[in-house]
């Protein structure tokens, strides 16, 4: 007799080299075939673990704000609108490729589903006074960037920022749990979510960002994910990161990534982030958090590629 | 010994006046003030009624065709990604509206969804050679609409005009009744859906736009709806329509509906598509089809205003 065992759950934050490589231009054809290569092998993944897709929208919300900055017969709508506009994009561009490549392996029906997330910050976050998240397009001058929004000289170059507070909690996460637990694989929390605050028991959106790796950790640590993938545009983890002597973590204990980012070894740009929300999931739920390439999101799973970070 | 009685299903399809109405510029605060209109009564329906709602994109999609036109900076996408954004942008504002009135109302926790939709379309639909959907603003002089789409003279003035394909089916069908059987409310089929066409095994997006209340008349069909209701700018069905002799109807036959509409009662452009849908759940289903205002979905639903067609 065959033994039911319960299958464990992944949750794989896709960054947005998932849809946009660097120096393409984004058309909507591009996007399309990048994200194949990801959805292949999660589609692979579906069938050993439940799964959780979230995804980031970088690139996409700055193009919508572009566009709506360029065209005055039109009523301007708020970040949080935007980002809602982009979880719609991609939930439907990653739910129909997701659905193409299932069919390939000849999974006839696994229930899918693209939802709008919303997650909630906290009024008082002091980010609100501090905008920090690049949107949009690097320029080489400050000059050249579009006003509206603050200017931030960044690694890259010149880039609007915007406030980018922290999620404390994903509005749709009991929803989001049933789903999963019926085996449904779920798309959500695009961009990080669409930023709402509570006043009394309602909830109002605000004119902000949040980073898609903490919201992703916060989701997986609300719905009890068993592993927590980031999939990036690197293999993984390395120490003397692009110098001499950089060395690649296959697998650190939560008190050596804690060491390390102490360190300064990772940057606040780009790594850094990643590091604190596998971190985050790490240290709530005891349990495995994997840095890994777009190319490599199941052989990392597999514990043969990328980085790992364990209790 | 309370007796358990299964909830019927409601299916509510709104119409673009629930967001914007005539004369507005369409700005966010006037959208959510309209929302909460239909939606206060939808919230009450939910003690009730298990609950679906659709919704209309027209000027939302004309908008944000519009921007995109406006920026040559961005990589222009096709429609059916246009839709797709608005899906995000109107599932959110309706998911967040309802939300908020439930708690309103004291219902401290009902699960919600807002579900990304699209819709199969036959590739040899006669609709692809033939553009008929007036999208985005209304022009006075055909000369002042942009180029890009045919224009077309229409009753309130010139509109570019997109392929409008019929739907074939719901692609999500079957998680939309998994997720209506343990009580979600369901938010979906935004715009009509994103239309797609089946090639072999796979979906692709096509650049077109389907009718939302045809959509909605196939997913209740597809759901087994109980009561499908659209919600319009009008309080329901007339006969001889703006003239001294104006008879409202209360209550029709399919076959009268029929009779109807082959004297040429409900204009193409208007109330047309409304009866039609309408008929075609009803004759499908042998259930009830109501077609009321905005303000009156609770009345109309409790048979006290609006005009239905049965069987």
């Amino acid at each position: 007799m065959e033994e039911k065992v319960e299958k464990q759950t992944l949750l794989v934050a896709l960054g947005g080299n998932a849809l946009i490589r660097k120096g393409e231009q984004g058309t909507v054809e591009q996007q399309f075939k990048n994200l194949s290569v990801p959805i292949r092998q999660i589609a692979r993944l579906s069938q050993v673990y439940k799964i959780i897709i979230t995804h980031g929208n970088g690139p996409q919300v700055g193009n919508l704000l572009l566009q709506q900055e360029g065209c005055d017969a039109v009523p301007k709508l708020p970040l949080e609108i935007l980002v809602a506009q982009t979880q719609g994009q991609i939930g439907y561009m990653i739910e129909s490729t997701l659905d193409n490549q299932l069919m390939d392996l000849g999974i006839h029906y696994t229930p899918l589903v693209s939802l709008i997330s919303y997650v909630v910050v906290d009024e008082n976050d002091p980010a609100f006074s501090d905008p920090s998240k690049p949107i949009g397009p690097v320029y080489r001058r400050k000059k050249d960037a579009p006003s509206g929004y603050p200017i931030k000289k960044t690694a890259k170059g010149y880039r609007r920022v915007v406030v980018s507070p922290k999620p404390v909690t994903i509005v749709e996460k009991r929803e989001i749990k049933k789903l999963i637990d019926q085996n449904f694989i779920v798309i959500c929390c695009g961009g990080g979510g669409i930023p709402v605050i509570r006043e009394g028991r309602a909830f109002f959106g605000v004119d902000a960002v949040i980073d898609k790796d903490l919201a992703s950790a916060k989701l997986a640590e609300e719905v009890g994910v068993d592993i927590f993938l980031i999939a990036t545009d690197v293999p993984g983890v390395a120490l003397n990161y692009g110098k001499a002597d950089q060395q690649f973590l296959r697998s650190m204990a939560l008190k050596e990534a804690e060491q390390y980012l102490r360190e300064g070894q990772f940057p606040s740009g780009s790594m850094g982030p990643k590091i604190e929300a596998a971190m985050q999931f790490v240290s709530h739920s005891g349990k495995r958090a994997v840095i890994t390439s777009i190319e490599e999101i199941q052989p990392a799973v597999e514990g043969k590629a990328g980085s790992e970070i364990r209790r």
